[in-house]
């Protein structure tokens, strides 16, 4: 039995990570379950995926503001590849430019998307408050509220199947996306796993981490909460969110 | 004649800025006469190598920073460059690994340069004063802040020059920073150059970024005042700072 302060070896620090998982894991919120298993018409999809884009958008500026903390060339060298896998770099496009993809072919209008006037402020607020996490909290729990990576691969796999099973409107092309994701995600969960069990030595640090992989796990909670409040029940998006037109609502698959 | 509050033409913002780098770039500070001009001894030049390093070894975070800011995928694939520049990326070690090679070849210990214990504290402050400048104020004005590199090429083969003409202990290993600078500060010059041009359009946004540019220039100045009093006249380095062994200062070129 684990007393509450007794230092975790790095076997059940990682125990305690991946159980946050198993509990709290975004997998688990209502709007997934709807999601994959077809129960969205396109206008929830769209809504979706307008809102997830200000997160994927972020995520670059959020690993570039720790890497404006890191000291370590090294550690930025294996950080940047990151922002890479978002931005795009040398033949790859980009994250952002393969989740441009899923919202053109949802037939949402590309500047719109971008510009992100349609985005709920939940989602923005939750969004900014993980960049600020990462840009003022230690290293340690800045690297380790990426750990969701972790947990991510399954809902991505659950997801593309689901997705391609039930909706006429998307097919290949638009989950480009989520197959990319499910090579990148492990690559850099195994490197901020790995840091955080050599790193969080005390029971103060581990403390750390833990709360800051529970922080991350709201910030992804937070957004769907938003969303099912505003598209699905009672289905109030707020003065100037995403409406879907008339057209999507009816084309439920 | 342009009155004081007259809006520039983007040729007219151009002018104003190189003005500022001719009558303020740290080229034309006396330490760098001495250093270029072959007058210092080992000592001082290890100063002046372990002193730089601070500054080369923060350029990835001050970047990083600017980063974490920029909203635009593009600009942070063009500006994610200088990063790569710095901390290396696939074959290229990078400009602090290049660096370290100077300082190895001066003799100095490689883990107490990368310390930064030795370094004089307003080596530091300065520096640091240019990564907080960057992370908060404007994009505008961080960008304009890179733009002492639009007189690098001129000190860098002036430097090169130098180096290799008056200090025995210098070799061409040892100036390979500056010669991998010659090509790359250029480009990114050019790129800044044109942004601010292209995005400084009100009196108020052209009065920031000339500001931005003097206190660049400031930046690199304070870092050689320092020098200078710290280790040629009256040669007192603070306590804690780097001292030359005598070894070092009887190897006077």
């Amino acid at each position: 039995m684990i007393e509450c302060d007794d230092v975790l070896t790095p076997v059940q620090l990682e125990a305690a990570l991946r159980r946050i998982g198993a509990e709290r894991y975004h997998s688990l919120h209502p709007f997934h379950r709807l999601l994959h298993g077809g129960k969205l018409d396109l206008g929830q999809v769209q809504a979706w995926a307008l809102n997830r884009y200000v997160y994927q958008a972020a995520i670059p500026r959020k690993d570039a503001a720790l890497m404006s903390r890191l000291r370590s060339p090294e550690l930025r060298r294996e950080w940047v590849r990151r922002i890479h896998d978002h931005d795009g770099w040398g033949e790859d496009e980009g994250g952002i430019a393969r989740w441009l993809r899923l919202t053109d072919g949802l037939g949402l209008d590309r500047d719109y998307v971008i510009s992100e006037e349609g985005a709920l402020p939940a989602t923005k607020f939750a969004v900014e408050a993980y960049v600020r996490f990462v840009a003022e909290r230690s290293e340690l729990e800045a690297i380790a509220s990426s750990l969701t990576e972790l947990f991510a691969p399954a809902i991505h796999e659950e997801r593309i199947a689901g997705l391609l099973a039930h909706y006429p409107f998307i097919d290949e092309n638009l989950v480009a996306y989520f197959r990319r994701r499910l090579n990148q995600a492990p690559r850099d969960a195994t490197f901020a796993l790995d840091y955080v069990k050599r790193h969080a030595r005390t029971r103060a640090e581990q403390k750390a981490v833990l709360a800051a992989l529970r922080f991350k796990t709201d910030v992804l909670w937070a957004q769907l909460d938003a969303l099912y409040f505003a598209y699905v029940e009672p289905a109030l998006p707020p003065p100037g969110a995403f409406r879907p037109a008339l057209g999507a609502a009816s084309r439920r698959s």
